[in-house]
Formats: C-alpha cells, structure tokens, sequence
C-alpha cells in the first residue's frame, strides 16, 4: 500500500494535540471541521441537526463522520479518506463518534474535544457510550494552530480582502444623494458575487444609523451631510474577509474631520508596531491611549480580531490575550467610535505579520486615510 | 405599574412548557433564541463565541442574556423587557444565566433547556452552579411549537415564498447556452437582494453538476441537452424560504420527461393529502409508492421539511415522524432523484396546510409541472 504524505494541517494539529497531551483530536464546528478537512460540507453550515465530526488519533489515525446525504461529496472533495455516513433519522452520529474512538484505541485515553461547541446532549451520551475516557477543552489547540496560517491560506485572505475593498471603493464612488441603503447594499453584494464571493454579509449604515455597531441595512434613503458607514463581510473558498469603510455625502464637518483624524492617527500608530514580537496586549494599549489623547473613548472593548475561516477568531486584539504575533498571524484593525444617535466612524482592514514586519490585505484599492468624499 | 399583555409566542412557550412539567424554558440556538425574541441578534449568527439566551419562568419572568456590544440593539428590538448585558472577555454567559434562574426562583426546578444545542463546557458549567437543579431537553417543546406558525409567520412565509419562486422563474427565462453557472447564481443574487432578501443560498447545478445533492454553484457553462438545477434559499425578516426547479437547456430526452412525470405525479398525489387530519408517515409513503411505481428509487429518506425561522425544521415528511397535519404547519415538498455522474431532477415549493385543505406559498409563478425548456 502507498503511503500518502499527510496534508500540512493534519500534520500541524497531530503534533499540538501531542504536545499538549493528549490521545486523539475531535471538532464538531463548521470551522474547525472544515479547517481539518479542507472542505465545509454545505449541510454542516445550513443544517444543525447534522452533524459533521472531525477525528484525528495518535500518529495516523483520521476519520470523518458525515450525514449520508454529503456522503458523496466528502468522499470527493475531503481531506479524510475515510468517511464515515450516518443516517440522519435512524442513527446518532455520536454512536459513530464512540465507534470510531474504540477503533482508533482511545476509549480509555485523554480526548481533546470540542466542549465549546459541542451540544450538551452528544457530550453526555459520548459519556455514556465511553466511561474510561477523559474529555478536555481543545479550543486553544484549534486557536493557536488556526492563527498561525499557512502560505495557502494566506494566499486566499489576500484575494478576499483585495476583492472585498474593491468593491466597497467602487460602489462608494458611484452613489449620489436620494440612494437607499437597500440599493448601496444591492451593488455590493453583485459586485461581490461577480468577484467570486460565497457567503457574503454586509451593513450600510447612513445618519444615525452608522452610529449602531450592527445596524443592518434599511430602506433610508442617504441625504447630505449623512455620515455613511459600510461593512462587508465576504468570502473566497470558506476564507473570510471583514472590511469597513466610512464616507460622508458632501462636505465633511470639523467635528467630523477632528474624529477621523484621531481614529486613523491611532490605527497608524497601531500599524508602526506590526511586526514579530509585538504583544498584543501593547498594540491595543497603544490604541486607547491614541484615542483617549485625541478625546475619543473607544466604543469597543476590542481593536480587531484574528479573521480566516471564521470572522472573529484569535488573536482579538484585547489586554485579556497573552499573544505575542508572530509571521502569518492575519487579522483585522477596526478602529470604531459611534456618538448613538447622530453618527458613527469606522474603519477596518485585514492584515499579516510577516517576517520583516507586516503586509496589508486590504486597503490599496480604498485608502481611508481621510473621510471619503461622495456624492 | 401598567401591565404589558404578553406576546403571543411567549403565551404560547409558557402554556408548553407548564403543560410539559418543567419551571423554566432556556434556549441558546439562533433559531429558538430569535423566535422568542422575536429579533435575530447579528452577533448570534455571526460568532459563536457570543452567547444569546432566552429564559422564561413560570407565569411572568421573562429575560434575555445578551453581549454588551448588542445591548442597546437588544433594548430597542428584542420582545424581552428585561435585558441582561455580559462582557465577552471577562464574564461568562452562564453565570449571568444562572444568577436569572436562583433570581426566577427555579434554581432547584425542571428546567427544560436545550441541550441539543447548548455547548457542553456551558452544561458542566451550569451544573456546577445550580446542582439541585435538573435539566431537561427542550427540543420537542420548540419543535411543537414553532411548527403551528401564527398568522403573521404565515404571512411573511408567503411572502418570501413568492418572492423566491418569481426570481427563479425570472431568470431562468433569460439564459441562454454559454451562460455560467455563477452568472446565473448572480443574477439570482441581484434580484432577491432586491426584493429585500437578508440571508441567501443557492445552488445551480448543470449537466452532471445537477446530479449532486448539495452541489454549489461553479464556472461551468451550460450546455445544450444540460439538465438544470436552481435551488434557492431565501429570507425575508429572518424566515426562509426554500424553493428549487429543474430545467432542460433544447429538448428533453424521452427519458427526462418519464422520470418528471413520475416525480410530479407522486407530488400531485401527495398535494392531495394535504389537510388537517393527515398523518406524515402517510404523506411520505404515498410519495415513496408513486415513485416505486413509476420506476424511481427516490434519493432521499424524506419528502420534505418544515421551514420558518429555519430550512429545516419540523415536520420532517418521514416516516419516523409520528405528526399529524393541522392548520398553520408549513413545510415543503422536494421531489429528488439524482442519477450521479449523469443528471439529477428537484422540485421543491412550500405549503401550508389550511383549514380546508392547503394553501402553496410558492408555485404560482413558475410552475415547474413539465420540465422548463430554456435557451
């Protein structure tokens, strides 16, 4: 028999589950399932009641467990080649889980598994079914290896984030006063869907509406003077892309400009730090001091947030993260302040750490460096 | 102090959840949360790593745990009065959980809660702080439920029902050969967007693509003799709507027109089953015979689903669903018979049953009884 290489990932999670101890790996979210197998199995994102289980044991063993109806599909496109079905009506997916732990000689062993996400009901039958086995959190295993990217996934953020700004900057040009949200969000999502784009969220956010940190998008029609703040969230091949940008129709106010200075003036001080070694903790200090030195207070209690298969992942950009960065750590700086009721300012871009320092995945196509001018 | 009449689903969820024997009824999932709501929270479907709870108690406490950054958010949408705010980095979700529960005075109760969704680590967690009391699955209360949707949920259904099945019908009468799959699932895109569509999937499928359950949407172009699948999942105010429809690019072949004949006839012998009285088991074998009759192994283990805040919800047309049909059930029918590597055939509307019979909420604009011929 050949024996095939294993993939990058498989490789990397084996050796962090060893290292912390433990026997075997299992994920249950459509994250860390589809980051182990390469492939997210549309059902595991649309269905909750099917299950889709990622199982990963000493040196070799692997296995996956799906509904039959993406039985086919897993078989085709998984990193797993040994694909376990269940029937969705007359089988319990954890009795495969159990199954397969017994196969794999782990019944008795130390199983890091998905605790955070795993419903309460399959965490007491999996109990029952194995009592000798011992269960612990895998979430900072899934976290640390998931925040250091490999060339390939950076690769993908790099094309999401330069489609995703893209397209906000073109269709933030185009739009004149009497345009709805509704309508601005119309253009970017077929813009997006041109580039490419798989799941796609967005929020336009025009006058007292861009002061709500998750406003939606209405039927209010965009007037001058109005603060406008759009935030898409985008997709190429499962990997995400989270960019926010914010315009006024017509001209600008001094409180306005006074704002945005303070905010881009924070971001670019937090954009001199970006390198190997930097922790976390500092880079958001810095930030609220930048702010607190321009008379802002935050409106957030983040900076930004580590972005790849999942739109907020580690390292959030907090004082509560011990993370130092390091090259191929990708995520976002979203520097944020709302006055609630009258307007809100934002900006977001992705970004990489990288060996010499750090790369932009967003923003040479729309540089928000001044407040942009439409209409 | 004035009193509120309460909602009609809190009425509702309470008289269950007595009638059930349990104190309390605790939800996690976005779709359980945002039913009771009556709001989907954006950070609900967007982060896992934030917590939305719904927790009503005997006849009159009712709150809702939610993150800071959604607070305000929730105080203006949510149906609950009584907001409780948590700080994603330095509290955790279930000690606010369990602080309203000793407040609601069922911290040694039956608490129904749901366990089929509520993550593991939150379950050992709750236990340890509330030990004298007892948890219960919920799932079946909810279930049961939100099956007999009120009369505004009907509303919106047939709302996002015709919605749907319009924009299909649209485009599907503008393609022509040489068109892409992903031009079609743009333009798509583009006119539920602007029929104010929020969420959207879709799935088109040619040629051999139409021959894969869940097959996505890639850049293949569509061929003469290309047997075409559009499946479309929408929403309109967070319920959904799930309507597909085959299509032949030229001429079907004697064979295609046999195998539609056979599907929509058994469809047409269940559409007339459908009223109040009606046992599910009994729906989904009739389907089965006209199908065996006609030559067909149908490939999958159900008929349909119910669908309202979810795709898939119950009833599921099974026969391991022991449901008898009453008025207000909604749900689809989705004959589908897929012949791999070659082609597959699906169509898929949505219903509701009556008190007279049933009323579809998609259909009228594209009918899809003979096999479209497009091109």
């Amino acid at each position: 028999m050949v024996q095939h290489a294993e993939h990058e990932v498989f490789k990397k999670l084996r050796h962090a589950t060893q290292a912390a101890g433990y026997d075997a790996l299992v994920a249950f979210s459509p994250d860390n399932v589809s980051y182990t197998a390469g492939v997210l199995l549309p059902s595991h994102a649309l269905n909750r009641f099917r299950r889709t289980i990622s199982v990963l044991a000493g040196d070799s063993f692997a296995a996956q467990v799906v509904v039959t109806v993406e039985e086919k599909l897993a078989r085709e496109r998984s990193r797993f080649r040994d694909i376990r079905p269940y029937g969705q009506f007359d089988q319990n997916a954890v009795d495969v889980l159990a199954d397969i732990l017994e196969e794999a000689g782990v019944a008795d062993g130390k199983i890091a598994i998905e605790l955070d996400y795993m419903p309460a009901e399959d965490y007491i039958r999996l109990s029952a079914r194995l009592p000798r086995a011992r269960f612990f959190e895998c979430k900072s295993i899934y976290f640390k290896t998931r925040m250091i990217k490999t060339d390939a996934e950076v690769a993908t953020l790099r094309r999401v984030g330069a489609l995703t700004d893209q397209v906000i900057g073109s269709v933030l040009a185009t739009i004149k006063p009497g345009v709805t949200e509704a309508e601005i969000g119309r253009q970017i999502a077929d813009r997006m869907y041109a580039g490419g784009c798989g799941d796609l969220k967005y929020q336009v956010g025009s006058g007292i509406n861009s002061g709500i940190t998750n406003c939606g998008t209405s039927d209010k029609k965009v007037e001058k003077g109005d603060v406008i703040r759009v935030e898409v969230l985008g997709s190429l091949d499962n990997y995400r892309s989270n960019v926010t940008r914010t315009a006024v129709m017509g001209q600008a106010t001094a409180e306005q400009k006074a704002i945005w200075k303070t905010l881009i003036g924070a971001r670019d001080i937090c954009k001199s730090m970006l390198r190997p070694g930097t922790r976390v903790p500092d880079l958001y200090s810095a930030y609220v001091k930048a702010c607190h030195s321009g008379g802002i207070e935050p409106t957030l209690q983040f900076l930004g947030h580590g972005i790849g298969q999942t739109i907020h992942e580690e390292p959030y950009i907090t004082t509560t993260r011990d993370i130092v960065l390091e090259p191929n750590i990708t995520f976002t700086m979203e520097p944020l302040y709302m006055i609630p009721g009258r307007m809100g300012f934002h900006v977001e871009d992705m970004y990489v750490i990288t060996k010499g320092g750090f790369e932009p995945l967003s923003g040479d196509a729309t540089p928000n460096d001044q407040l942009i001018a439409i209409g």
